[in-house]
């Protein structure tokens, strides 16, 4: 029996902080307490550090086929990446192939992950082609810990639903007490303008941004959630970037109607200059919705600091720069669409939240870990520090700093949008289930010690 | 030289009712006094009588195939019974069959109009099939008088656009000075909750309420105001039944933009009520959008009074119930959708609005032909009894009534949606550029009278 | 039997232009028509030239005791200026003093006017004091022709009114058919910030603008309404000067409720720039409200162009630079509130509106002339160039030009805030119930033509 | 060294609900635990039962003179009901009398409640007369631990300040972080509704509702929004009573400003019945604002749900039906204005609340413990089951029931708003700073127990 006695650290929860002593043992926490006497422990002094728990990244695409080329992940530097940033769980999307049903969509996804994992993970299922009987297989989804259906109102011809579908979608998921998360882009609209651009001569990488203008996400975040009112089902956005989507959230909120939403990293703290960059370099930040101005960025730090958007994930997406976003190199459209962000996630959003004045600590815990593991059935297991919990644990020195750049990633990618920040805070260790998997930034767990997490439904 | 003089009315403006004679020469009004003399003039007593431009009707539907049939009335009948109503204007829908040029359904159009029309008429083009180059065709439609498009967001497979498609409409309409009309209703989701419903059993004609909730339409309306400011182009919704959807075009009005719409004599004054007719009878009440609770009814009428809604329409669809409304016997998705209304619209609208004290006689005027002749670009020679504008003037005796029937009505139907009512005012004279076409409640007037109107853009 | 017979010109209605003659007999409009045969009539040729209603002003203060000083322009002043400016009718507002009874205010502004005035004139009443027995005074004033009330929410211990009296003035107000018109501004938290700026130092006239913030007008005009509809009655806000007031407006009447608002001259064309001048001169433009940034001004434009603020008026107050405006030297408080316009209002709004391509010909004689005429019981006596309407008319001449200045003006005032504006437009000649009272910018009137207009209640 | 060992419960905080022991020592919680080993202590079997934070009511008024009386509980007995009940900490509001010094006001409030107290308090001070130096004196308050004011829109020439005076109180506490407290009403509309109630004759309690409608709350709501707004300070409104006011507030948090607010437990689940209680026994319900309907409750309820308001108080303000709500037998203005409820809240709250499914256990601690405490500057050492905080717990049974009722009631009262509920749940151990005061419904405390709390400002 393995006890693990962190002492005197603060230990800092969604609502509150406390100095105090946390005792592990077989990979849960089993007491907190003022100077806790214990016996048989590892001993490490946690005085002056931050005690949270891991983060929780409710949206990733590793080892995922796209746009021709497949994402720079794999599960295992994916979550060795992950791992060293401070986040101890994933929900991945398991990405249905055209004519796949959604049972094999999911298998193969459990193929890639399994053995692979340096931490626990779970599956979204993004339903792309609703074949015939595919909204009655939903159920065997969720019966096997797939609580969180994904559809995409853009991308026409490849992975987009019609509204009618989005409806069915919504209808079934909400019926079983499972969630619709919604990529809410005017992908028509979208295809339309681009098609204009590249016809009028317009195809270098920054006319990305120019072709998703942000009324096209407002719209199309407004409709799912009409939708979803005559599905009579909750709903929940992904990747928000935009003031109008959250103020529509806010909205819906306050009707008491169950919609909820989540902005990313990028969208807060990264701006459309990266659209200036010479030499294709602009490529780099194509990802979609596109980054905005910071109106927008504003819009949707007043979004967290309200209630109206609960979680903040990566939408880690990662296309190399070479090899990958050059793809597009003569035409925008065939760029592939994403960038990185599972190992940067946690630092950034603590760097710019907390230490930049714009979140308390508490509410970075809440954002990063506690909403998403609440939001998508893993509560009290993960996002916790607190009795019965699973032991994923980071430690934060908030006297140190972390440094970023491409040449020290984990993430399998030659570039970082982050590149060259130097932010305050570094993690000291990383624990999942107990176990040290991260220690200064050096990876120190292992291969397949992630399990697979089987979620509940709402 | 034909003169007539009107004496002694009381004539009544979008703006101003003053009593005075009215004098017509040449068709025109050439001039308004007390107490005109004039020589050699039919003079006709108008004392205690209103003297008003005629009915100006922008929605209206004749001699078009749809759904496996062709409405009911051609533009000879149609436009008599117009005429007795007391309307001297229609705009009607070209409708552009798939694989036509928009020329040709233009044209066609016009074959079944010509030497047919009792009155005035203009085209919109309804485009339903955006070939390539159609975007570049509308251009030669405006030229030609026809400076209003129209595109359905309903009927996929049959004559919906997707959204890419709207927006390109929108943004060559707005740059041509023309408009764009919408059908909006979210057709995808519609057609899901429909063929829900029939797998269900529920298959007769009250289920064509059930099937187009009201969110269906507002999603619409909020989608297509989107895309219309994505485009940069004005808007007009015809046929609006909701109060969600006055709300959503009242708050684009208030942000200045170029939102407009239409309600229609029937969803102000019928009710649900007729959905729960036995026998299939409720088939003659299947129409699009659906008639709506009187909740939707008020917000409509509140719509008229605040100016939100400046035009009211018949949307005459006609379709008889015996050998055409029966071809959904078995299934309402197969009832060719549409009412009547050529015929009744200016009574139902004097004898529940003016005489029922919900709009006072001015907004009479403006509602059903000042503000659609300004809005479609053929004011002031139409809408308006004034100097210089056509003789196209009604008189009515608000001391007489009118009573409704399909036994005495001019539109080739087989039934009323308003059998059997009496209602206030009675129309004892209709002019068309100054000739007499309709005499209290028979047509006097003459097949191909009519002419064709080139209206101009805005 | 006297006839004037305007030939050719443009006819400028609020819903119509059309181009005719005009005949004047006896001092109202009698015929309108295409090249009128008329014998025995004084033939003036207004080809090429705006046949319009004379300036409606709603809003002046003439000979009017305020803040320890009088308004510079008495009745016979200021309706001469009215007249040159091409406004042929006012109401003006009768101030009851503290401890006067209503009917004693009314009779002593009847007193000042009678045989001064060289156009039309009616009064509102503004209630200063609610002494027991005023509400029941109230009848007297409306059956009189006094159809409208006036209240302030500012100038405590002056002529403010609280809320509970306002309650009390609207209810039976809109018991009998009569308006409320109020000054919306939060005064008792103006006097608190004015107090501290003075206490600190700051008692230069820039400081008025910072002592009534926006937010002073908006939370007013919101109080107010909520007033309004708890008395169940009509309610009309002078002098707007905010985009938040007019937003709070615009929702008021989206819901269906008689709430109304007017803008004035200067809160459409000059900015806060004014408050920088040196020497004291930023007193000249120390007016209630102040005067606001172009935010304000692009917001009130479009409440003009989408309806909400259907009037404007000038809001003459004139307080002459020497004498009077320096009564503040020392304390910008002690600064006489109020600017001058009512020979200016016609101008400029044709110059800047129409001209200018903000508004239309037909806008500018709604907002100016036909809807003051009919909100306030005037119409179509007043505010129409129709059958049986007063011979009030305006000839503007657009290719000449109007150039403004104190030394010119015929506003009894040592400054003017258009100081050096030359304008698109002239105005040519101005009609008097059939008289000419003004030509090319002199004064060809005579003291004591106008009549006291006795107003109808709605 | 007192020991307590609360064994096997599941300690639910306001995020998080783990079955665990809690350990006490010297009053504090010094240890969670799972199957903690503790020796020397008292252990409590809390298996099957919750352990939660004790109760804080941040609302209520204990010897309190209104009215031409006080209120019916001392703080002997005020804070005896409110241990019996759960509540464990109360922030009284020392209440200015006319002409006191505010530091007066608050040291007349420590000597009511000196030696008196079964539980921790502490204190707001009303201004409600704004003295020269006033505002200045408001520093002392803050320093002394007093870090929110509260002032009254209604009562005029009693206790209300104008809008004026509350900028000022905004202003200057908003400086020092503290917070200022609002009764929203337009007391001046109310007078008036209510003078001219009893003119008309209509002088029964039944009256107190209809002097008092919704409107003249939500309008004070907007209205002191607007006025923090400019005075650029926090604000919470104390007993929010209707949608409207919720709705206000939810707008204005959706801007990022800090506008906070309350509800009270009889509006979540009392009605407008009470008021047609017969024999001038709906006295017993004239507390203010006054009791709304359904639709309200509604609005209110959704508010707690979506965080719109966060923090459910008692407003405890008793007055016996006997010898004091007699005191306006013959007009509805002169009954003292107050219901009780400083023992029923939690009860009720979870009764209502959590059993009746509205919202969750840990909603429940945030509403009534945790919340309050964070907001009024007590947390962690109040609101909390966690290490270092003070030992004010409750243990409640979900499986007992609780009776209300007058005969068995601690509060000072001669009747029971909740008379004969029977409500599930019994709260069977109350615990202050580790002392056991309550037991089964039983005080087992002592006077003078409780301390006075030094809040912090924020």
């Amino acid at each position: 029996m393995k006890r693990i006695h962190l002492q005197g650290g603060t230990v800092v929860n969604s609502g509150s902080s406390v100095v105090a002593d946390v005792l592990i043992e077989d990979g849960c926490v089993v007491a907190i307490g003022k100077n806790l006497v214990v016996e048989d422990a590892e001993a490490i002094d946690c005085a002056g550090r931050y005690v949270m728990p891991g983060g929780v990244d409710v949206h990733t695409h590793l080892d995922a086929p796209m746009m021709n080329t497949k994402t720079a992940d794999d599960f295992a530097s994916g979550t060795r990446a992950a791992a060293v940033g401070g986040t101890t769980t994933i929900v991945d999307f398991a990405l249905q192939a055209k004519g796949q049903k959604l049972e094999d969509a999911l298998n193969g996804w459990h193929q890639k992950a399994i053995d692979k994992c340096a931490i626990d993970y779970g599956f979204h299922v993004a339903i792309t082609d609703l074949y015939d009987g595919a909204i009655a297989d939903i159920e065997g989804l969720v019966r096997s810990g797939v609580t969180s259906m994904k559809i995409y109102m853009a991308y026409k011809g490849a992975i987009m639903l019609d509204d009618g579908e989005m409806y069915e979608v919504l209808r079934e998921s909400g019926r079983l007490g499972a969630k619709t998360c919604v990529h809410a882009e005017n992908g028509d609209v979208i295809d339309r303008i681009s098609a204009n651009l590249v016809a009028s001569g317009k195809t270098g990488p920054e006319n990305h941004a120019l072709s998703r203008p942000p009324a096209t996400e407002v719209e199309a975040v407004n409709r799912a959630i009409a939708v979803s009112r005559i599905a009579d089902a909750p709903i929940y956005f992904v990747h928000l970037s935009t003031g109008g989507a959250t103020e529509a959230v806010a909205e819906a909120q306050l009707n008491g109607w169950p919609v909820a939403g989540e902005t990313c990293t990028h969208y807060l703290t990264l701006g459309p200059d990266l659209y200036d960059l010479p030499d294709f370099e602009a490529a780099k930040a194509v990802l979609t919705p596109p980054l905005r101005d910071s109106n927008h960025q504003e819009a949707l730090w007043r979004g967290l600091n309200n209630g109206t958007l609960g979680i903040v994930s990566s939408d880690h997406c990662p296309f190399c720069f070479v090899g990958q976003k050059d793809l597009g190199r003569h035409d925008f459209r065939a760029i592939p669409n994403g960038g990185a962000g599972i190992e940067d996630r946690m630092r950034v959003m603590y760097g710019t939240g907390v230490a930049g004045g714009r979140i308390s600590l508490e509410q970075f815990v809440a954002l990063t870990s506690t909403n998403p593991a609440k939001s998508f059935g893993m509560f009290p297991t993960k996002g916790f520090v607190g009795i019965g919990a699973d032991a994923d644990i980071i430690v934060l020195d908030p006297a140190a700093t972390t440094h970023i750049s491409a040449a020290t990633q984990h993430q399998a990618l030659d570039y970082n949008l982050w590149e060259g920040w130097t932010l305050p805070g570094a993690i000291t260790h990383v624990f999942s289930r107990g176990e040290l998997i991260a220690s200064n930034g050096r990876f120190v767990g292992r291969e397949g010690h992630g399990n697979y997490l089987a979620r509940s439904a709402v």
